[in-house]
């Protein structure tokens, strides 16, 4: 089949498009998806470069779980598709059913997810015609949304609410999302908003009008020298509930220093840089709560789908890129001059 | 009436004994107590020192409400003794009543208990032989202790409580408490162990017996060189649910590094330093949550009582000075040689 593979950690020359890699096939209890489409992810260049560190040395080269990854391997998480092929136990009735992939393999309780393997990461994933996982990670889905149009939910959309979840955001309240045009972060505004919360959003100038769109109530620059005082001019005194950031780096400060008294900040992501500098006594005089959060569970995923067929989502795909062109789709995505998902299809 | 009055910010040379201060008055809804003992807390220094910094600027000289101090002030938070005098609206049947204050002045919920007033800071305290606080705030006690034994529970006991409530500590988990020889860490002991948890206390070397009477099950150096290994080796391979903090400094890394995923680290104080780097990348792929607690709610010392009253937990006294040697009990204090409370007493 013809795929992407990534040969090793380092910059986008690691990245082979070859027509000869032998086609996968299903394993006892998984499925054969022939791939639609599937979306681009920061943990995919994370992983690629191997920017993940250890706890005890935040600058050795890892993948996301911090440990090797083997290559060669198949990136590519958030895949839609069809079955045509299914392994032992289960029934070939599920051949020719359109699904989308929950990309956390795992069983058990939210202790397991924190090892999962991921999809694209730890097993092959979609950047390929075809790829197998797991017969119950593929989720019947339908409605008039392109494959295109569904890959771009499954990572940053159940991590967006698992980070919803874990700071228990409840209707009414406001939260503060940065890297609003991302991935993730356009998830946060749409997944809060729909579950009645008050978003501000931190968002370049090119793209506050999208972020409005979404359901942002108040945006704000992300270039600015002062986001303290703009987010409270945005908000005209009401208190910052909640912060949703996958940016951090030189701002953390700033967020913190945004939270009510009693409030909560969950991270996904440190875009802007992880190592930061905190200062114990605002988090505990103020009574703060940092909660980490990474991918979504199976609850999450579900919760999803949910919001999904009832049509309370607007599927924010940027561009499709052919499967070939995969290293050029990076490079455009790493520059950031977009607006939700970029997904690649291996349509010729 | 003789006090140790606070004149500003500074060294311990801000302290003075005076025979001269004039007798404080119950105010409308107040009891006046004449003190029997009051206790030293770190907060007492760090208030004097004004080592709070604001959040903005953690340098800047402020008190625990990092904002400015009235002066002359009388430090003093944990206070025993006996109602001697009431305000209007209080009924004369509490004169010659035995009381532990409550030494956090608020109504309302843990909203407005982020920004009360603490006894001793924003009023006069208990360094003297009268104060007055709010008829609430002065809860009835009895039992064989001694008023000495006593006012070594409220500050830091209330603090262990909350942390250990908002951190959830379930019975059966296995707490790591730090700076298990002072006030609060000896407090996050007994009371975790009360409630069924494991506990494994950092000390210093001639501490350890100590922390272990407490209850604390193993028991690590806190001089090591290798804070993680000695307590995987403690712990024989069992995973740390919580970490109680009330030290940090060059040794937050190593505790979030000990934490099993989505495990809890809950701060209320950073004697060690409170200016960490946090490596949001642990704390997100961890699904970690980084909670700051501080003083307790009236429900936490309600709590507490219960415990008091139960017999369930031991006085720490580790040593008594006449009120006029406030001075030289803080330099004591500071010196930490000692296991528990340090109490001075009116008595001549």
């Amino acid at each position: 089949m013809r795929a992407v593979v990534l040969t090793g950690f380092g910059g986008p020359e690691k990245l082979e498009y070859r027509e000869d890699v032998p086609d996968p096939q299903a394993s006892p209890g998984e499925v054969r998806i022939r791939v639609g489409a599937a979306a681009l992810n920061n943990t995919d260049i994370w992983t690629r470069e191997g920017a993940y560190g250890s706890s005890e040395d935040p600058s050795s080269t890892t993948g996301w779980r911090r440990e090797a990854l083997r290559f060669p391997r198949i990136q590519g998480a958030d895949i839609a598709g069809r079955i045509d092929q299914v392994g032992s136990g289960v029934p070939d009735s599920r051949i020719g059913e359109r699904v989308l992939v929950d990309p956390m393999i795992y069983t058990g309780g939210e202790e397991e997810l924190v090892v999962n393997d991921y999809v694209g990461s730890e097993r092959d994933g979609g950047f390929a015609e075809f790829v197998t996982v797991p017969a119950g990670n593929a989720l019947a889905v339908d409605g008039p949304m392109s494959d295109a149009e569904l890959a771009t939910f499954p990572t940053a959309y159940t991590t967006a609410m698992r980070m919803l979840n874990r700071a228990a955001v409840q209707p009414g309240e406001t939260v503060l999302v940065t890297g609003a045009s991302g991935g993730v972060g356009s998830a946060l505004i749409q997944l809060a908003t729909v579950r009645g919360a008050r978003v501000v959003a931190v968002a370049g100038a090119a793209k506050q009008d999208q972020a409005r769109d979404l359901g942002a109530t108040a945006v704000v620059d992300r270039h600015t020298t002062d986001l303290v005082s703009d987010v409270e001019t945005a908000l005209d005194g009401r208190p910052v509930d909640v912060v949703a950031d996958v940016v951090a780096g030189p701002a953390f400060g700033s967020l913190l220093h945004l939270l009510r008294p009693l409030g909560r900040y969950v991270v996904a992501g440190a875009m802007g840089g992880p190592l930061v500098q905190t200062d114990l006594r605002t988090v505990y005089l103020k009574q703060l709560q940092i909660i980490g959060s990474s991918f979504g569970s199976h609850e999450d995923f579900a919760q999803l789908l949910g919001h999904i067929a009832a049509g309370e989502l607007k599927p924010l795909l940027a561009q499709t890129f052919p499967l070939r062109d995969l290293g050029l789709a990076q490079q455009h995505f790493v520059e950031k001059n977009f607006f939700g998902k970029i997904v690649v299809t291996p349509d010729e």
